[in-house]
C-alpha cells in the first residue's frame, strides 16, 4: 500500500472538490493499494472518499489474496451470482452517508458500461472529473527504489538478449528463438513478459510491429530483437538489431544512421529540455540522412509499472524533462521489403543527464 | 475479413437506425476485419458506415500490415505526432456526407475518453446505442471451422499438461514447470498463451486465483495446472490438479467430489437446458458434499477468440444454451491453508449434449 501515494490523490481531491474517486485500472489499484490482480471481465475497484477510510472491491475469489496484501484496509468481495454494482452502491451511500456529489473516474481507462452503472445509480453526481492526468503526474516521476528496480527489469533484458542470441543460428525460426530466450527468463523466476517478444529475422524486421513466426535467420541478414519482462511490477523493454555474419552494405548504413540517431537523444536528454525536442534530435540525424518517411512512429514513451505509459516523446509535446522520468528511446528505419532496424533503450534521467536501464551493447554485433 | 458477421452487423444497424458502428476492441475488430493488432495505447478502429463501405483507421506503423492482411476495404492511418480524433472526424463526416446521426459503440469496450472525444467532435450524435450484445451473440454460436480451430487450440493444451506432469519432480518450483511447458509450446510455434499459465503446488492451489512462483512440488500433495494458448486467433483453457505420489486421504475425497460435479455438468449439458442450470448441477454435487462454501465461483464462462467471453454459466443466468455454444465447465474446492481442486475442460455444444476440447484424463493422476 502506498499511503504517500493515496494522501497525494486525496489531497488533489481536496483541491478539486471531489468527495469520491474511483480507480478501476488494475495497475494503477496496484500502484495505489499494493494489491496485483487481473480481474480478466471481473470488477475490480479502489473506493477513495474524501473524509473517510477508502476500501477494494474484488471478486469473491479474490478477497482472500487482498487480505493478504499490503493493503490493510477494507476489502469487500462480490460472488459471479451477485450484482456489483447494486452492492458497490449500497456500499458508498453508508459510508459516505448518502450519495457521492463529485466522482473523479480515469476517463483513460473505464469503460463506458461501468461509467453507465455509477451513473444510474447516482444519477445526482458529477462524474466529469478525470483522474488520469494525476495518476500519469504522480506516476511519471520514480522515486530511488523504483528506479532501481526498473534496472534490475532492464537487466533481465540484457540476460534475455544474450540467450537469444546464443540461439541464433541459421535456419533458427523466430519463434525457436524466442522459445529459448523466454525459457531462461522462466527458468530463472521471470514469471512474465511485459509483452509479447518480437523477433524479426530478415525483411520481417522492415515492419516495426512485424509478427514474429516461422521466418528463419538467414546469412548476412538482420535479426530485430524487441523484448523485456517484468518485474516486481515494474517493466522493462528493449531492442537490439543484430547481423548474422556480415551485413550487405546497405543495410550497415541503414544502422549506422539509426544509432548515430538513437545515440544523439540519449546524449541529449537532461532537465529542462522538452520531450518534443528529444524526439527531434533523433529524427533529425534519420531525417538529413534521407530516410525521414521510414521513421513513422514517435521516438519513445514512459516506462514504469506498464511498458507504454506518460509521456510521450513525440513532435508536439512541450513537456519539460525533470529528474526521475523514466523513457524509451527508440528510432527505426524501416523499408519494406528491405531492411528494418531499431535500436532501443529505456532510461532514467539524472541531474544533468540519463543513464539506461540495458547495457548490451549498441554497436553493429555480427552473429556467426 | 468476415464479411457474413459484416453483413450482420448492418442488418443489426438497419434494424437500429444506426448510421454508424464504431468497433474499437481489438479483439473484434480482429473478428470482422481479419486484422489482429494490439494497438497498446494507441488508436485501432473498425467504423462501419450504414450506407457506404467500412474502413480501418489504424497507427501509421500497422497500416502495412493491415494492408496485407485479408481486410480489403480502405485503410487510413495517422502518426504519433496527429491528433487521430480530427483526422476521424474528417474522415467520417466525408464518407457520410455529412455528421453521423445515431453512433454504436461497444459500452463493453469502449474507454470513457474516446467516447468523449465522438462526442465533442459529434455533439448532435445519439451514443445510447450499445454493439456489444450483438457482439456477443453473434460471436457465441461458432461455425463448423471455429470448432476446428478451438479442438486445435485445446490439443496443444493437452500437449502443455503432458509436458508439465512430466516436470513435476521433488523440490520442482512452480515457475520452473511453467517453463518448461511454454518452452515445448513456443518451440513448436504457439506464440502466446491465452492467460498467465497457472501452476500452484501444495497449499497455494487453495487460492483459486494463486500466483506461481517459487513454492515447491512436495510428496503426497496436488499440483494444479491451469493452461491454455492463443491459436489461429482462438484460445483454449483447462486445468488438472494431479497429485506427487499418494494423496492424502482427504485431498483424494475431495478431487473425487470436483470430478462428480465437473463430470455431472458436462454429461448435463446439451441445447435447451438453461446456462444457470448447468452451474446448479455442478453445485449441488458439491453442496450436497458439504463443501458449497469453498467453490466460490461461477462454474463457466465462454471462449473463442479469447479465454473469457460471453456466456456466463452462473446462478441466474437463464440464457438457453443451443448448438455452436463453447464454455468452459471448471468447479473447484478452494479450502484456504488445506487443499485446492479444480477440473476444468472447456466443451462444444453438439446437437444432443457435449464434447471436450481437451482429453487429458480427469481421472487423478498419481505422479512419481
Amino acid at each position: 500500500m502506498n499511503t504517500k501515494k493515496l494522501n497525494d490523490l486525496k489531497n488533489w481531491m481536496q483541491d478539486n472538490q471531489v468527495d469520491l474517486a474511483y480507480v478501476s485500472d488494475p495497475g494503477h489499484i496496484a500502484y495505489f493499494a499494493g494489491f496485483e490482480s487481473d480481474p480478466h471481465e471481473r470488477v475490480l475497484a479502489l473506493f477513495v472518499p474524501l473524509d473517510t477510510e477508502p476500501f477494494l472491491f474484488t471478486p469473491a475469489l479474490e478477497v482472500e489474496a487482498a487480505k493478504n496484501s499490503s493493503w490493510t484496509y477494507d476489502v469487500f468481495g462480490y460472488l459471479d451470482s451477485e450484482n456489483p454494482w447494486k452492492l458497490i452502491a449500497d456500499l458508498l451511500t453508508k459510508r459516505l452517508n448518502g450519495a457521492p456529489k463529485k466522482i473523479a473516474i480515469e476517463k483513460g481507462q473505464l469503460i463506458v458500461e461501468r461509467y453507465d452503472f455509477l451513473k444510474n445509480y447516482f444519477p445526482q453526481a458529477d462524474l466529469s472529473s478525470d483522474i488520469t492526468p494525476l495518476i500519469q503526474k504522480l506516476q511519471v516521476i520514480k522515486t530511488q527504489s523504483e528506479i532501481e528496480t526498473l534496472i534490475e527489469a532492464g537487466s533481465w533484458a540484457d540476460v534475455a538478449f544474450e540467450t537469444g542470441f546464443k540461439a541464433v543460428k541459421e535456419g533458427a525460426t523466430e519463434q525457436e528463438i524466442i522459445a529459448e530466450l523466454e525459457y531462461e527468463l522462466k527458468k530463472h523466476g521471470v514469471s512474465e513478459m511485459s509483452f509479447g517478444t518480437l523477433v524479426l529475422a530478415g525483411d520481417n524486421a522492415a515492419n516495426p510491429h512485424g509478427t514474429p513466426g516461422v521466418n528463419v535467420v538467414k546469412k548476412n541478414k538482420f535479426v530485430l530483437f524487441d523484448l523485456g519482462v517484468m518485474w516486481k511490477g515494474y517493466a522493462s523493454d528493449a531492442t537490439r538489431t543484430i547481423s548474422f555474419h556480415e551485413p550487405r552494405e546497405f543495410d550497415k548504413k541503414i544502422y549506422d544512421i539509426v544509432l548515430e540517431a538513437q545515440l544523439a537523444a540519449q546524449n541529449f536528454v537532461k532537465p529542462g529540455v522538452t520531450a518534443a525536442q528529444i524526439d527531434k534530435v533523433a529524427r533529425d540525424v534519420i531525417e538529413n540522412a534521407g530516410y525521414g518517411e521510414y521513421f513513422n512512429h514517435r521516438l519513445g514513451h514512459g516506462i514504469g509499472t506498464t511498458c507504454h505509459e506518460f509521456p510521450s516523446l513525440v513532435e508536439g509535446n512541450d513537456l519539460l524533462i525533470e529528474e526521475g522520468m523514466c523513457f524509451s528511446i527508440e528510432p527505426g528505419i524501416y523499408i519494406p521489403g528491405k531492411v528494418g532496424v531499431r535500436i532501443e533503450d529505456c532510461v532514467y534521467v539524472t541531474k544533468d543527464g540519463c543513464k539506461p536501464f540495458t547495457t548490451t551493447t549498441k554497436e553493429l554485433q555480427i552473429l556467426k
